[in-house]
This record gives C-alpha cells, structure tokens and sequence, in this order.
C-alpha cells in the first residue's frame, strides 16, 4: 500500500508547542489565495491574523473554515495559558466573538466557535487552572479537525468502492483537501484509491468565474501526485464522448430531503451531460449537508454574483463595459439525475431520506 | 419596419475614392484584437498591412479573411492604377503571393485570391488598360462581399422563421457579423428579426479559452442594440433549466456530409443540453460549409489548441506551472442533435444531402 496521504496539502493544522521551546503552540494555515503559484503558509496565534485570514478567503471551504476559527480560539487560550484560568477563558471569549464577525454567512463557523466556548464555559464551570483548560480547548480544535479528517476519509472508504483501477473521474470546482481536513468530499475517493495503489486519474473542469477547478483543485491533486488534466469547462461533453470518464465526482453546499443537489454553478450542465453519455455522477458530501427544511431544491435559495467576476475576473475586462451579465453562484441538481449521494455513512440512493435521518444502503 | 443594419459593426470595407481626391480607394478593417474596450479601424491600401492584419487575426473569420485579402489584392492593384496593365498585374500578383502566406490554413483564403488572380489574368488577356483592370479588381472584391453579405442575409431570412416576437437565443462563440459581413451566420435571424421590428434577445457563452461571446459576440450584439446576456459556458445549462431559452444558433467550421457539424468547442455540450431540455439546436452556415469529403463527423480532424491558451488566457497565469492541459479547438455535434442546419438556400433537415447537392425542404 502506497502512502499518498502526507504529500496532500493540509489547508488548517495545529503545530503543537515544542518541550522546552518558547514558540507557543499555533495554527498553520496555508494561503489559498497565493495559489497556485506561490505555496506560503501563515503561522499565528494572533486573532486578528486569522480573522483576516478567513476574510480574505485565505482559508475558505465550509469545514476549513469551522477548524480555523476553532484553532483560532484555542490559540488566543494558550498565549494566556501562563496567567490565571479567568484570563485564559477571557481571552478564548474574545476570540471567539471576534472571528464571528470574519465571514458573516459561514454556518460551520458559528457552529465551530459556539462548540469552543460552550467547551470552555463547561471546563471552567468544573473547575481548572489556565493550563489545563488552554489545553483543553486546543484538544477540542484538534478533536474537530480529527472528526472532520475522519469523515471525509469515511466518505472516500464508500466512494472508492464505486471505482475501479484505471478509472478516470471527472469533477467540478474544488471539493479536495483545501476546503477540508485531508481528503476532502468529491476527491476523497481519489485520494483513498491511490492510498490503496490503485491508478485513477481526474479532469478537472477549471470551473469559472473564479477559477476553483483550475487554481486549487488541479494544484491539490498535483500536490498529492495524482494525475489530473485541467479542461475548460465546456470541454467536458467532449472529454465524456471520447469515452475517457468513468465517474463524475462533486461536492455539495446543500441538499433537499428529496437528494436535490446545490453546488457551484456547472454542475448540474455535467449531470445532463453524464446522464447522455450513460456515465454515473455522484454527489460526496457530509450528511450534515443535507438541509431537512429544503423539501426540493425549489426551495435552496440562488445567489447572484458579481458581474465584474465574469467579465474582469483575470486581472482586465474581457467584456464590453456596461453588458449584463448572469452568473448564478450555484445551480441546483435534480436527484433524478444523480446515481448515488456518497456521505460518511455510505452511499445513499434514492428515494433520500430526511437530513438526520440517513442511513447507509 | 426598423433599420438596424447600419447599426451593425462591419468587419471589412471598401472605401472607394472620391471624385478629385488626391486618397486612393482602400481597404477599412476594424481591429478585432481590440475589442471588446476601443473600436480602431485600419485603413490601408499597403499590402504588408493587410498581410499583418490577417496574420495578427485583427481580421478573423473565414468569409471575413477572404473578403480582405481580396480587397487587398485589388487595393494594390488600384494604387498602381495609373501605371500601364503590366505594372497593374505585375502589383495585383505581387499582393496575391504576399497575402497567401498570411494564413497557411485558412481556405476562403486560398480560393478568394486565386478568384482575384484569376480575373486579373482574363482581364488583360481579353485586353484592358491598366485603369480599368484596377476598377474591374475593385469591383470583384466588392462583388465577393456583397455575395457574402446575401448569403447571410438570406440565412436570416431563413432562420427568422423559426423564430417568434420575444423569443431568447442563446449562442456559442461568435459567427456574427465580425466573421462575415453584416449579418454574419448564427446571429443573421437575430439581426433579421431586428430588422422586421421583432423583439429577440440573446444569451451569449462567453466561450473559454478565448472568450470570443464576451469580447465579440456580446459587442457587436449590443453595438447593433440588441438585448444580449453574456454568461459564462458552464451557466448554459441554468438558463435553460429556468426556461430563458427558445433557440440555440450556432455556426459551423465544417458540416460532413451526414450533417454531423464542427463548430467552437463547447457547441457539442451546449447541443446536448437543448436536447435535454428540448429546445431546438440550430446550426446555421453557408452550403459551402458542407464538406463531401468527410462522410462523416468522425473524418473531421479535430485541432488541439496550446495549454497557454487555458492556463494563462488572460494576461496571467491562473493554473499549476507544468498542468496537463486538453484544449480541442471544435468538436463535432453529431446531426441527431441538430433540429435543421440553416444555410443560404434553405433549412436541411435529416437527411442531408451530399455537399453541392443541398436543396432546401
């Protein structure tokens, strides 16, 4: 078995303090928006850092974005570690509220900070001393990261299963290790076949306006020594006639209890365009993804983007000044037109069941 | 009835001289390499201008090219006018040799010149002075564009029909009126229907690498003031899904000759989502489109374009140094997609006849 795993980039990891070091212990981050050609990582305990961190998209992914903030918190704890336990809890209060205030849509951050301080608030409530519940609050973020790392390593376990040696998956934007812990979603079955020495290749659809599939999922997989080619995305139809794709793999922002599918807009093009050339599509996201008060995707709101990202999206126009423009953030996939809904606890089919309620097949 | 042709940007035009002015009649091409931000017109009668401006694709479009290296030959021609016959030959077929080498695979190339070439021989073998011999090359280059600007025209004629008042095109790449001349192919009912006082709008695919929707397309469309939406590729199947879009029209580079039509990557995706979403998918084109010699689509070769085009399109570089790039240039829809192809002597349906042989139904 071949260990591929530790050359996949890790967007969010904890650097523990050395014994007898003066460097505290801190969050490593590596700077998404630098890529793909600069690989530069920001260490810190410093909340405003990270705050701005996630702001700027440094960090972004639901679940990378959930940890950052967690580590955030446990790193504003253990600088206070050396002073009394009211200090430390302070000090983890602070932090907390202020990298609230970094992404104000982010539902796993909130989630992720209110574990952290209800962790904390408990602890103190128990009775500790600073160092102890510094301690504990960076075992919690650690713990999150874990949990997320397990889940997405479950979900290519029950991915993987749906390939075999020398298939070729094609995907859309980023759903890989950058937006999670290790394996990501829609890569993780990639990133398992090749721990298992298994030959599987990918395309990536480059994925405009902003480029995800081109700038961060090809240079992840690279990173990883997967073998990926990067196609525009209407080239993808072409790619399937050819015969050359055995799956297609993507991510989920939200699914309906009937297994509608919202993701970056493209992908439900390439489930019409699987489901003609007879190629399955899958949808890999965490359970919690599924949203019980979505009946349909009728129901998952569409947010418009910015025109300026199709039309000045590299740096200069590439438009006439003053054209319309329509560009929808995500499209959502009617459940009819996927094959399976790969979550960490196996692979659902329809009919769906309801979010909280799903169970492997 | 509405005249919106003057509206229309012209690609390539003959200026003629003016009684008593000392500024000889030349060729005006409108700069395509700088649109979509300023509007910049060559006016030349110097062949090693024209020769750059075809080799530089500031003309682009094969009627288009043809149309320029003509004028370009009769240009050379008229600016020798007042010398004998010989020098007026000797001028037209120095510009003849010249400008074949400005595009080594374009054909409308190759054949419009040989037509210049041709004429100028008959014309002084059946004896002329050096004047007239200009003025008879003059009016060839011009007659060649009138045919062209017919063709289109009656393309439209044709392909209005199938449209109705309020009705949403949507097109892939640009074969409009900066290909051609005025009305160009897949935009000619548009323009018709503008004509006929119909209110049409379009949708525009941006059309990755070279965004030829959103710097030429979407231009010339609102130039001619007709309501235009650009979206990027992978936004075609979204719009159709919410029901925006009554007709796909797109041109051809080559039609086989059982209707299987090679066209702008991205065009073979966009004809399986109107089948999906059963909207019909046009292919509009002049009949010398039709190539006899391929029986069919799968004797059409396909070009691949270089990765640069993909990974550093827009002035700098958006993907992984070193990335494997697929970049075909056209695909071929095959003709059980395409609900008719439209061309100057009517709509063919299935099944189509052999190239030279077409009659419309």
């Amino acid at each position: 078995m071949k260990n591929t795993r530790r050359q996949i980039p890790l967007s969010v990891e904890w650097i523990p303090d050395e014994a007898g070091s003066a460097v505290p212990g801190r969050v490593r981050i590596l700077d998404q928006t630098l890529l793909p050609l600069e690989t530069r990582y920001i260490e810190t305990t410093d909340t405003d850092v990270m705050w701005e961190a996630i702001r700027s998209l440094r960090v972004r992914g639901a679940p990378a974005i959930g940890i950052a903030a967690a580590m955030g918190v446990a790193a504003a704890a253990q600088a206070a570690a050396h002073e009394g336990v009211a200090s430390v809890l302070a000090a983890a209060e602070r932090a907390a509220d202020r990298l609230s205030t970094s992404r104000p849509t982010a539902v796993n951050l909130f989630w992720a900070i209110e574990r952290m301080r209800m962790s904390a608030r408990a602890a103190c409530d128990g009775g500790c001393d600073g160092k102890t519940l510094a301690g504990l609050l960076v075992a919690e973020a650690c713990a999150m990261r874990d949990k997320d790392a397990a889940m997405c390593r479950a979900i290519g376990r029950h991915g993987v299963a749906l390939l075999k040696d020398g298939d070729c998956v094609l995907t859309h934007c980023n759903a890989g290790g950058l937006a999670t812990s290790e394996f990501g979603t829609a890569l993780a079955p990639v990133y398992e076949a090749a721990a298992l020495g298994m030959r599987i290749s990918v395309f990536a659809d480059e994925t405009r306006p902003l480029l995800q599939g081109a700038r961060l999922t090809a240079w992840e997989l690279r990173q990883a020594g997967i073998d990926v080619t990067l196609i525009c995305d209407n080239t993808a139809a072409q790619v399937m006639k050819e015969g050359r794709i055995n799956a297609v793999m993507v991510g989920a922002d939200r699914i309906a209890a009937n297994g509608d599918a919202a993701n970056k807009v493209g992908t439900y093009g390439v489930a019409v365009l699987a489901k003609h050339h007879k190629i399955p599509f899958y949808v890999l996201a965490p359970s919690s993804t599924f949203d019980a008060k979505c009946a349909t995707g009728a129901d998952i709101p569409i947010e418009e983007r910015a025109a300026e990202e199709v039309t000045e999206g590299f740096g200069r126009r590439t438009a006439p000044p003053g054209v319309k423009v329509y560009s929808p953030a995500f499209d959502v996939t009617p459940a009819e037109l996927i094959a399976g809904i790969i979550c960490e606890k196996g692979v659902l089919r329809v009919p769906y069941r309801l979010a909280g309620n799903v169970t492997s097949d």
